[in-house]
């Protein structure tokens, strides 16, 4: 690793400007903005994948290495990308910081405590809830109906245990009353950090959050409970973007990681517009597949922040291919061109959409050594036949010298004059917009509301917030809302269970099925195997 | 402030052996104590108080002041205090790094997420929480008690709701069974932190931790669980004491701050003998009023870590001693040299007890405006009739400065050769440690125990542990359990309602009354004055 001041520098960034969290960790300061923001915007490239499956595909990864490939092409390039969550690393992941030659630095710190900035969203998430509690103890003066707080307990961790709960139990210790901790990620606080352009805009947004109804069933914002000013002292640092490094000395804005189903599942804004000011290539991902991530990417993100994509990336290795097609696990090594053809489907469908949004595709396909050269041929013809490129990228084995053929054709088609457009207009209705998304993006005949699905919206309209986007709640692994329907499936509908407002991050979030906000732990959680060597090092984390 | 590299240097501290967090916070590197442990300790003088009551004493601020004071004096000298916890600044008291001229900067980041450290011991203990329930949700191998799980969950909030709550609820998501949450501080985890020697110190203690009993009501410790590596990782980086500095550039280790209560409420041992290692003088406090923080400080503290204390100072004020002699808050600004006399019977108490550990005393008078010099003379001469050195201290308007005349009278009775000795030995049985310090502290006629809390002493006694120090838990306004009796009462007795053993920290708890380990807010909490203003300073916290 180089200190961080001299990566800092390689982006354009001053000494002045860096908040140092040891030597391999900055925050960038409030005036860097200032400094930057009438500079021309770089290009900005979505990384984004199959529908995941056990097979892997290498997301993150490809990233990480396409941001390293561009530089070595002599384009001065960032990636930007979201704060890896500390629970998860306890459960079944390990880190999330990629790995070989395609890695950001100092993997444990950043999959750990990090700059913090998880542990102030979760205190932020927690002072409101604890102040609302002893809003209603206090006599309740605002008249909160305490059956009908929606705003829960957060904690960075996988535990199901805290999934439902009941609270206040006791002489003396307030409302007894349902509730339940979702996973810091999972909060809006979280989605709100990664929305905002600034502090006073993550001010207006949290003073915006529905935190419950009253006895008349008037929605109750988080103003109204008098915590919005705490959480912004709170939160005023983590707001700041993170800049560390790829191991090749790339620099790398990490900063905000929402859920990719409650939320939209992309790093900041403020992260994301930096980076554009202080580079000429910024990289990016988004949550699971195109379907979810990259309509979430571009209707929300982009739409709310005004950022214009120059190319998505499509990720796929040959075995999800072939997982797709229907090939077990255990027999992924072995060559099946059939079974790789019917997978294709899959990434077929995510070209096109990609392609509905005007956004230029190009295909990486993440090269494992069992990959034979006539299953690698395949694919690229598939894609051609797409007008999409394709190309190899042996990142993980070889870092930046791995992708220079990706890089090339990923520069190129950023190269091309933009004909980004949203999938739908805000001013459809609520209904409309979640039908187009249904319809254009993952190809079911419709949409079936349930009736409290169809109360919320009602209410939704009310109040006067229809204009927001959607943020589709549904499983990653298939275009349907049914996780074993792998492929490019038709004539199916999609069930909205219910719908919720994040009225402070200004989406309106649609549920498919039964959704978990807080994790829970495997068998033999990841965390007995974690430990502190001999030399203070950290052992079995990335 | 100065950038802390420079206040490092001033403490013999290379800029190698710090981890930067910003300009002017920061780490101290694993490698200085490999460095400095051979060198002879400085003079260790410990900050205690009266018994604290609603007119102020100022320990905080004259642990400060002092240590200002012996460096203008000439005398090297480093503060080594404890971290505030986040949870209560969000409620009534503001911020814990003094004010005025004596006062710890940056005192915002301080009393917020400061490095971090307090979060770390929040997901640490949390962790083990949720592998316990993942161990009984996964089949339970160890055949865990759900009924008698001791190890709760923790949160830095002040948050009442969450005292006594119900987890588990819902299909899938474990064993429904009751829980709670304490405040981080409150959490054995920060008790073992503070005093650990190192690493695998901590390591070994987090081992110890009883988290609940099996069916056959053996204690089940944190190792059966897999789960302590994990923490050590989490804990890797809080373990380090943190350097930062006074208004007027003293050093100052702020490392850990435990529950004055359930635990013994002192800054971690690393910090202090750190500290010791790098100053002729080291100042540290311990929490309430000499009964119970300093008796803790030399029977747990001092005992575990080897350390011996060269003198103590007793923090006092006019107005709290006419408090204590029975005189109303409204009331305090007026001279009442009989109520001053009433209340400095509880002052003498503390100066005699002090004098029982064989450690000289010397009283600092916290000076307010509307003292007059009657009332300081009438104090001086009472103290001077216990053999105790007395000095008025201005520290709050003045600084180092306005603490001279104590610095003085302190590096005095610090140069006599030490007589330290602990209350009592280890060997006494459990029931005769927590009646000698009832007897010869409190000056109590003798224990109560309740049934439960006997039963308990004998389980402790069976599993080999009776040889533990105790740590009482009491009110800390009075030295009866009793929080309404002020002064030097005699003839009353302790109840001991429940006893606790905190095997991983190494001391045996016992709790008199009823005991709150999770406050809760009042009517209005001090987080509804905090903003960030339109620079981007915080208001409102110090």
């Amino acid at each position: 690793m180089k200190p961080i001041v001299e990566i800092a520098k390689t982006a354009g960034i001053e000494e002045q400007d860096l908040e140092l969290y040891g030597k391999f960790k900055a925050k960038l300061s409030d005036e860097l903005w200032e400094k930057v923001k009438d500079r021309p915007d770089g290009k900005l490239i979505l990384v984004t994948a199959m529908n995941p499956n056990p097979a892997g595909a290498g997301k993150t990864l490809t990233t990480i290495g396409l941001s390293q490939s561009l530089n070595a092409l002599g384009k001065k390039t960032i990636a930007a990308l979201r704060e890896p969550s500390l629970g998860p690393c306890m459960g079944i992941k390990g880190g999330a910081t990629g790995s070989g030659q395609a890695q950001i630095l100092p993997a444990d710190e950043i999959n750990l405590h990090f700059t913090g900035d998880i542990h102030a969203i979760t205190s932020a998430h927690n002072l409101l809830a604890a102040m609302i509690d002893n809003h209603i103890f206090q006599g309740n003066p605002r008249r909160l109906n305490p059956k009908k707080i929606v705003w829960k307990r957060a904690m960075d961790m996988n535990d199901r245990a805290l999934r439902n709960i009941v609270v206040g139990l006791g002489d003396g210790n307030g409302m007894s009353r349902e509730d339940g901790f979702m996973i810091t990620t999972a909060s809006e606080i979280m989605a709100i950090l990664c929305l905002s352009e600034n502090l006073s805009d993550l001010r207006e947004r949290l003073n915006n959050i529905i935190i419950g109804y009253d006895f008349d069933d008037v929605p109750v914002r988080a103003n109204e409970i008098h915590a919005v000013e705490a959480m912004c002292v709170l939160l005023k640092e983590a707001i700041k973007p993170n800049l560390v490094q790829t191991i090749e000395g790339t620099p790398v804005l990490i900063h905000g990681g929402p859920f990719a189903n409650i939320a939209h599942g992309c790093s900041s804004v403020i992260g994301t517009k930096t980076a554009l000011k202080l580079a000429d290539y910024v990289v990016t991902e988004a949550g699971f597949g195109a379907d979810l991530g990259a309509e979430k990417f571009f209707d929300i993100k982009c739409r709310k922040a005004g950022l214009t994509p120059a190319a998505a990336v499509v990720v796929i290795t040959v075995r999800a291919l072939k997982y797709n097609g229907g090939v077990k696990v255990a027999d992924l090594a072995v060559e099946n061109l059939e079974a790789l053809e019917r997978g294709f489907a899959n990434v077929r469908r995510h070209i096109e959409n990609l392609q509905k949004f005007g956004v230029p595709a190009v295909v990486a396909i993440n090269h494992f050594t069992t990959d034979t050269q006539e299953e690698v041929d395949a694919v690229i013809a598939l894609c051609q036949q797409l007008g999409a490129e394709a190309a190899l990228s042996y990142v993980w084995a070889e870092g930046s010298k791995g992708g220079i053929e990706l890089a090339e054709k990923v520069a190129r088609a950023a190269e091309k004059p933009s004909t980004f457009r949203f999938l739908y207009e805000e001013d459809l209705s609520i209904q409309q917009k979640m039908e187009t998304v249904v319809k254009e993006i993952y190809r079911g005949s419709g949409v079936v509301f349930s009736p409290s699905a169809l109360k919320t919206i009602q209410k939704i309209e009310e109040m006067g917030l229809s204009h927001l986007p959607v943020c589709m709640a549904k499983t990653p692994y298939s275009f349907t809302d049914r996780a074993d329907i792998l492929g490019a499936p038709t004539d199916f509908t999609i069930s909205v269970s219910e719908v919720r407002v994040s009225a402070g991050a200004g989406f309106i979030v649609a549920l498919t099925g039964s959704l978990v906000t807080m994790p829970g732990l495997p068998r033999k959680p990841a965390a007995e195997s974690l430990y502190v060597d001999g030399d203070g090092h950290i052992v079995g984390l990335s």
